[in-house]
């Protein structure tokens, strides 16, 4: 799927994800980086972005990345995900970029960099800034048959 | 820290744990059970509790650990999280009973199991029905120094 | 299988399982308990017992748990591991107790328990004298196709 | 330190990693390539490498990035990994390329990928030939105080 179906179908599907407002900034044939502008209620005390937050965000970006490579499977579901929080921070946007690691017919296995940084399109690359890894997980779904 | 000295705690502290909801049902020397009333967005496609609601859910039981046990750290925070997706479900509740599994100066690690059942109170044990496993956690909170 | 069919499965099949020295103590209808006498080649620098004993004792308790309660699966393999070492320690042995968290039909998740203690078996337990938790980890294992 | 002052550092002070046998192929200022020649020992039934093995090349990936980017650390210990397999094999050698997520005061979080290929020193890159991920890891250190 391109990113233009993925909204589309997250749009249809998901009004949860709708809601949390992840931007759909690139779709390759093995990688989907999404963005995630920094509202008030995603931040903890300290001023920093929360866990569940950050969370989220691996999760979403892995099932964009399956639908991106697999198809419009929605039910496809999370069976683990580990995360490590590497930096507090609070960025206007954080960036989340990820990869596959395995494509297997049963599992996909993601891995997802999440940097802050500015919130602009991650295309316009050259201007987007200084930016550090707050957080690093991998997520693995569980594909239905066909 | 008593349920009610968290409760004071996390009200004044967390907005965005007071708007997530979960209750505290018991706290005790090394646990902490607490209960999430399943509202409609915390669900997902296929009528099932989301992946975010229960990380959320997870980290949230082991941070009132935190404070049940070591004190009014608001300053703790997650450095690792990994859990594990057991069984889908649509229960009126998730009960997450955590524990410590280590209690060090620097690190804490606690676990989680999260049960679908009836949204009652634990200690009306005896009546809460039946119940299954829908996933399983492991979160480790850095101490900040004193 | 019974703890002795799975000791004579093992020594069939897996002879780096049969070096490794793992004894079967108890074997339940959803719980394996499994010892491993520590021996120089176990500990690092420090005395304490190695990281990747403890891994290697970890994925054998869940692997001896999935004989005991799906049956002879020898292409059974793990895809995910998650431990967290909790102290060090070297004792006499370590104990490790392996428990279901889910038996579905593709994945199965146990988590492991491991104890430092004295070398003697299980079912002692009244004169075991005291123990400690070195690590817990959960394990997946994906279960073939019949 | 560099690779030949990290590989005298652990004929001093680790023998069961000079057992293991992991060769230094690279060390650069934040990351690590380290190469298992595949033995018998390290393959298990269906004649691919062992879970133990990658686990334990993982591990030993990542002190060897503590070594080289913190220095001589014989106390550092591991305090979590997470190990996803991706891919059974049996391939001459195993390359694990580990890098650093964060390198903090306390904890030091590096990320490994474990590749199948041929046993030939890394900078041979270019007559490597296929290769292909077989697994991938988290690890965390815990850093003692000086």
């Amino acid at each position: 799927m391109s990113a233009e179906e993925i909204r589309a179908f997250i749009e249809a599907e998901f009004p949860g994800a709708v809601r949390f407002g992840a931007q759909i900034d690139a779709v390759a044939s093995d990688r989907v980086i999404i963005r995630l502008p920094i509202r008030g209620g995603f931040l903890r005390p300290g001023e920093t972005v929360s866990g569940p937050t950050l969370m989220t965000l691996a999760d979403t970006a892995v099932y964009y990345l399956v639908l991106a490579t697999v198809g419009p499977v929605a039910l496809a579901f999370t069976t683990h995900l580990s995360i490590d929080f590497l930096r507090t921070g609070a960025p206007d946007a954080v960036l989340a970029e990820a990869c596959a690691l395995k494509r297997g017919k049963r599992l996909y296995v993601g891995r997802v960099e999440m940097w802050g940084g500015r919130d602009q399109p991650w295309h316009a690359a050259s201007e987007r800034g200084p930016r550090e890894l707050l957080a690093h997980a991998t997520v693995t779904y569980s594909i239905p048959p066909r």
